[in-house]
């Protein structure tokens, strides 16, 4: 992060971009998440997230700021891994209650990320996020190519 | 980011968590950046930045959002380091010119980020960032305790 490679490697074809991001939403279990309020105030917090081929999971408090601001308005983006390995979604949410949940889904969100915010007495709710613009790059010279997903579509 | 450690470090005293954030912002090259418009759409871009033992210095295009957003309310979070080991600062932005920075400090800028805003034929306006709240914490055990700066002011 702090450091410029002396030799860059060259830059990723839109094949391995893909791969790799999709790698990191599978292994990674936490993701800057920020969301804006109605008055232009910005949030940014770490959220710990589930991936489930097609959308992530997250859940927060709906008295947080980022849980206000996602049930409010259901602007997002999203930041995965170091400024250096940039992954970069933008995103729609929707409010679902743990009763909304696919079967299994509490289960597999509570193993994924240590917590189990369904089963609280006062549960939180989820999240599920829809990715709309997906970005990926390294150094400058993958500043070409980064979009590996626009208006919901991976690009061919 | 991937894994919580099974012996988890004893949490850090404030002194420290003090130290370990200041080091970072002196050696760190990039940040998250997380602004929103009026209308509350959030941006979330990662750019570099310059610390000057108390403000931060960064430039961005006066037509991207996140210079668009600076300009227009100087809200701003940013989030530096990776999600379990989290520095977290809410500040105030004020653009700046070029002819607007300290002596010498156009070419620190540039030394430590590798770029030149202040020399471009179109030059970029810089953006001075006062750390109003700042938070620093690792892993759970860390969260109480992790408020380093509140109001503006470094908690004794």
């Amino acid at each position: 992060m702090t450091e410029t490679p002396e030799t860059p490697e060259a830059p990723r074809d839109l094949e391995t971009r893909r791969k790799d991001t999709l790698a990191r939403f599978e292994a990674d279990n936490d993701v800057w998440v920020s969301t804006a309020d109605a008055d232009g105030v910005p949030c940014l917090v770490p959220l710990s997230f589930l991936w489930n081929g097609e959308t992530f999971l997250l859940s927060t408090s709906r008295t947080a700021p980022t849980g206000r601001n996602l049930a409010a308005n259901g602007r997002v983006r999203l930041a995965f891994g170091a400024t250096r390995d940039v992954v970069l979604v933008e995103g729609t949410a929707t409010s679902l209650s743990v009763t909304d949940l696919a079967p299994g889904e509490q289960e597999a969100f509570a193993a994924h990320t240590g917590f189990d915010p369904g089963g609280f007495a006062v549960p939180y709710p989820y999240f599920r996020i829809a990715p709309v613009w997906i970005q990926a790059w390294r150094e400058v010279n993958e500043i070409a190519g980064r979009d590996l997903m626009k208006a919901g579509r991976w690009l061919p």
